[in-house]
């Protein structure tokens, strides 16, 4: 299929959602128009074939992962997605392939007011890069540096699932219920409206590298420390019946690819934090004055800084 | 080196430049204040070593090329450039050629008052994804469908040069003066300043992919057709020098990779758009009302489609 073509095709699929967007895919930009006293948050990231998900992953979870991940960045300022642009590099390109990726990308998006208004497509490597572009007013971000001492720390969904997942990948031919549960935590992340946290919690980001990886990063940029208590990570049906609890815990304490929430707030927040947000919102520690992350589990054992390592693509 | 380190060192090397720059590098995403009544224009271009410049680049032209690309696009908007993300994919990366990369990207953005606020880093086949965003007054944007009937198209500075320096490239080792003149137009295109002609054209865009495709973009979102004269494109003093009638022609007609602009305007503004925009802006044709592109060289040569095909990435 040739460029232009293929452009033509996928702009037909795109009709614009938002009163805002001025002018779509087509022209040497798109046109938008943000409404005044909103700031935009703006995310980029990047997935390789082979590296940010298997090579023989379906077009359809290839769009979904790429746009849920970028989606989730913008959750974790507590913007509202709004713009995404897609620039996609693949060996060739045909139709139906093209189509199952938008299908995934739109699936991924699903209800929320998200025009995808530009992007580019080239010959290489199988890689997507997306841009996302979200609102929100002026001075409400959720930020990294926002910990503030007695905060508590608590995580949306559950963990270590997408970790899993990829142990479970060979077996997506005939997997079991469970397995096919943790493969699509793998494939199909679920982004979190973390727009609806917005003045309820201190600090927000989310968990691509792993728990202790990221939450790292909070307390590095609020300058705090941190005790968790790694018994109390939330933990599917699905894990609790698969994995022994040293694996489990594992994968929890340092597995990336959940694209769960991690949020600091003030314990009188919790119940109003926990009724906006449309999922599980469990507390699993606290933020402390001391610099560092203390992870002790029930038996006194301190998870140190081995296990979090995340995810370093050049390490 | 690891990624977190290269994250952590090219945040210390970008100062934000920009008032309405809240947040650059480092949280989930950047946070920016666009000013009430303005509109942004979005644009992504990806660029694949092999593909989009020759293997052998430097670090610096990589980077300079590919924001001079995507700020090209923005200026065909009309747009004053203001964000950029990099998502740089590498097969490895170290300290100096990221260095090397990042003054290459900054010297292509020149004066200009812009902020990288973002990115990612993965590791991969060498590529960059670039996004920019710029700023124009409601309404202002310069769009491929304002081509009126009776307009002059121009071009600025000069064509071919770019696509020329593609066969010089072999002897960048010991290249004559002029040789080197069109590798630099081909690594390091200089992008024009397109908000400067906001309010005096009515229809732009950029040279990526050759005059005439490029043309034959706003011809048809204009739903307008356009003569041109042949003999009076635009040529640099080395490319007389260089090449004889036929291959020059040939170049400027569907060479690629210029990144000068193509615009159409009323007459009565030709005197004051010249003055606007930094460089020389010369007539090449003019637009008519019968569909199509009917190009003649001096000689009455009608240049057809064959040799209009531009780049196509998947052709």
């Amino acid at each position: 299929m040739r460029e232009f073509a293929l452009i033509d095709r996928l702009s037909q699929r795109l009709a614009n959602r938002r009163a805002d967007t001025r002018l779509g895919i087509g022209d040497d930009g798109a046109l938008v128009a943000p409404s005044a006293g909103q700031e935009l948050a703006i995310t980029t990231d990047t997935l390789i074939a082979g590296r940010h998900f298997p090579v023989d992953t379906s077009a359809f979870d290839i769009g979904y992962k790429a746009l849920a991940v970028n989606l989730s960045d913008l959750a974790a300022m507590g913007a509202d997605p709004a713009w995404v642009t897609i620039a996609l590099a693949a060996p060739e390109l045909n139709a139906g392939w093209c189509d199952a990726l938008l299908d995934g990308a739109l699936a991924a998006i699903g209800d929320a007011s998200v025009d995808i208004v530009g992007g580019d497509t080239t010959r290489g490597e199988l890689s997507l890069t997306i841009t996302a572009i979200g609102c929100l007013p002026a001075g409400a971000a959720l930020r990294r540096s926002g910990a503030r001492v007695g905060d508590l720390i608590a995580v949306t969904g559950t963990l270590g699932d997408a970790a899993y997942g990829l142990q479970c990948w060979p077996t997506r031919d005939n997997a079991t219920r469970d397995q096919q549960f943790f493969i699509d935590r793998l494939a199909r992340p679920q982004w979190r409206p973390g727009a609806a946290l917005r003045g309820l919690v201190n600090a927000a980001i989310d968990i691509s590298d792993g728990l202790a990886a990221d939450l790292e990063h909070v307390l590095s940029a609020s300058e705090v420390g941190a005790r968790l208590d790694i018994d109390t990570l939330p933990t599917s049906e699905s894990m609790m019946r698969s994995c022994d609890r040293e694996t489990r815990l594992g994968l929890q304490w340092s597995g990336g690819d959940d694209y769960e929430l991690c949020v600091t707030l003030n314990e009188a927040q919790l119940d109003r934090a926990r009724a906006a947000i449309d999922c599980p919102l469990t507390v699993i520690g606290e933020i402390e004055a001391e610099i560092g992350l203390r992870a002790f589990d029930r038996h006194g054992v301190r998870w140190n800084s081995d296990k979090a390592r995340g995810w370093d693509h050049f390490a």
